[in-house]
């Protein structure tokens, strides 16, 4: 076999990524044991039959063609306005490219922002596929770290000091936050934007938990100052709408920036399937109470965690803000985030992220995705706490 | 703005490209103007019904969270079972990954073969998007042409040349090829092969018209000796089911080139949506009398193109052995392909593609897609053939 090129072939170099949890849940789930699974973000509902009638109706009325490659006229205007609707800065399709999924939208961020071997700003701890996409666009990716102490919130002088010693093109941040459950207020995306200016970077800013919100206001820094001619938005349907599956979503940014994301588009991906846009285009306009009611199981479970958790010992729920999430740090349990994982997996069938598999910022800690109904999750919390409770004591006594 | 990084700000560098025509075209049919347009390959036929209403079954049943990245299990079979009886070559799951399009995939493969600056290779004339997926994977595009009195076929000793002088890591072939209509013929594809081997490229073989085979025979070089372990095959629903709005492509290749374009595929796709796996899945079940259907058309047409067009004065038509084009040499007119076009579109209302899009091998030449009504194409046909006589009668004149 020829060489592979070493951007693919080393880019998950650096070790374990802490999925092993994931994938031995899975594999006991498989095998016919009661696992309780609160790891990816995938909704425990199915995307809404509207919708998939909406669907079908495309198909079935032909649009099964090539699309346009930007995406349909209708779905980037709908996509356009819903933007300038929440944010007040002036929005058109032009401003607006359809991806397949969100993730694409990152990549093609990252490709149009960073020549091969520019350093890529990254918040750790992170989406698990950031540093992964940063090298697949032949970058440097380069974690900023922030402590668990500050709500995980980047710090300005910290991302300057890293941007000016790298050289660095691009800063990606996401808010409301995966996998620490922050949503940055004004003062930080302020911080933000200042450093974004001063280094003359490309801001990406993944903002595809917006519609959940639990505490505090989501705030686009393409809204800021001086910000909508350097940010690229990436945004979709996935967590919103219920529909990860259908694998839309969109950047937002400047036009001429939009201009050259088309032109890779073109010879990266040719589109994005018509009736999917068309489905994506009836969901959005279904409004926010089709939203209000995706996002309210994860409300709800926000809620039970609260009160479940709190004064629990050998653990800390971290403010719960936003997104799907809730991250504990349980430093006091004396255990990594990886051994808590497995400890609990063995010993109660509950799997949980470890922090790790974040970014080392989140060492000592587990992510809890609320996507199992609301008995089984408050159960399995109670359960989560009572183990922790007993390592907790045991470290003590150590 | 911040700068864009040169390999999609310079993507497209090199002047025009030739699409001019198709755009003129596009905006005479949408002033209300009778255009007959046998410019791209899009079907004239649209998805068969039976295939949507198997992807609305799957997504009613549920199939609507996210597939697994590499692909259903049961697609990746069905595609290795499909390729192990067309080659012979021992094909399993792992050695397929599922993309959304072939387009995604040849960038893919790109990606793969190819670290930032090395050289690719590929054929000229060439389908469109080829050049610009090469230097979007930060790829240096190296043309290597052919010649149409060689019936555009590459020659083994012009391509090894090339590989050593640029140092390529891989090589880029399209049979059955779009534009010219070429099949490559076993002793074409056994000088690639040696080419490949002793130069250790990667050979990605562009094989989605592999179902479009008028004359000759379908080989793919992934079955020639030594080959399986260095060619990634290109493949897709697209042509072949008449489903090219669905965006469903794959790549087969070694079991370990797939484990990193599953990697790949992680950070940069995050999978195919469930649904559309299964309706493709269902096509593929279908069996090969639902492809010899979608591809019926395009046998009908290019025999009323060869009885049209034989002896016609001022063009000559390629021998049309399979996909859904015919290459016309016009230089009989002593018009260049993007004049003769650009006339043709003026005076008929006819557009066709100037073979200048496809690469300056095929300068003199148009591409004419098969792809409206056998009426209206042999009209279209004599149309044009009484246009490049009339233009050939003028050239000898002057």
């Amino acid at each position: 076999m020829p060489p592979i090129a070493p951007r693919i072939a080393e880019m998950n170099a650096g070790g374990s990524d802490g999925w092993e949890v994931f994938y031995r849940a899975r594999a006991m789930a498989a095998s016919g044991l009661p696992v309780t699974e609160l790891t990816i973000g995938e909704h425990d509902i199915r995307t809404d039959p509207a919708i998939l009638h909406a669907m079908h109706a495309s198909a079935m009325g032909g649009h099964t063609g090539y699309a346009a490659v930007p995406g349909t006229p209708e779905l980037r205007a709908a996509i356009a306005e819903r933007v300038q609707a929440r944010t007040g800065i002036a929005t058109g399709p032009d401003n607006v490219l359809v991806t397949p999924g969100a993730q694409a939208a990152l990549f093609a961020a990252h490709m149009l922002a960073c020549p091969p071997g520019a350093a890529a700003l990254y918040v750790d701890p992170c989406y698990t596929t950031y540093p992964g996409t940063i090298r697949a666009a032949s970058a440097r990716a380069v974690p900023v770290a922030t402590r668990p102490e500050a709500g995980f919130l980047p710090d300005a002088d910290a991302l300057e000091a890293a941007a000016a010693q790298t050289g660095a093109r691009s800063l990606l941040v996401n808010t409301p936050n995966n996998p620490t459950g922050a949503v940055y207020p004004r003062a930080t995306l302020m911080g933000i934007a200042r450093v974004a200016r001063a280094c003359d970077l490309w801001l990406i800013s993944d903002e595809v938990y917006e519609g959940q919100v639990w505490q505090g206001t989501h705030l686009s820094p393409r809204a800021l100052p001086g910000m909508s001619e350097r940010t690229l938005v990436i945004g979709s349907m996935s967590k919103g709408h219920a529909m990860t599956g259908a694998r839309l979503g969109w950047i937002v940014g400047p036009e001429a920036a939009v201009a050259h994301l088309i032109d890779l588009a073109t010879v990266t991906t040719y589109g994005v399937p018509g009736f999917i846009q068309d489905a994506a285009l009836f969901a959005l306009r279904e409004g926010p109470a089709h939203e209000a009611q995706v996002a309210a199981p994860f409300a709800r479970r926000r809620r039970i965690a609260e009160a479940v958790l709190r004064d629990a010992p050998g653990l800390r729920l971290l403010p719960a803000e936003g997104a799907m999430y809730l991250m504990l740090d349980i430093r006091a349990t004396g255990l990594s985030g990886a051994a808590f994982a497995q400890g609990l997996l063995e010993t109660q069938r509950i799997a949980v992220m470890p922090g790790e598999s974040f970014g080392r910022a989140a060492a000592g800690h587990v992510r809890v995705a609320m996507t199992v109904p609301d008995a089984a999750f408050e159960d399995a919390l109670r359960r989560l706490a009572s183990f922790a409770a007993d390592r907790s004591t045991r470290a003590a006594r150590a």
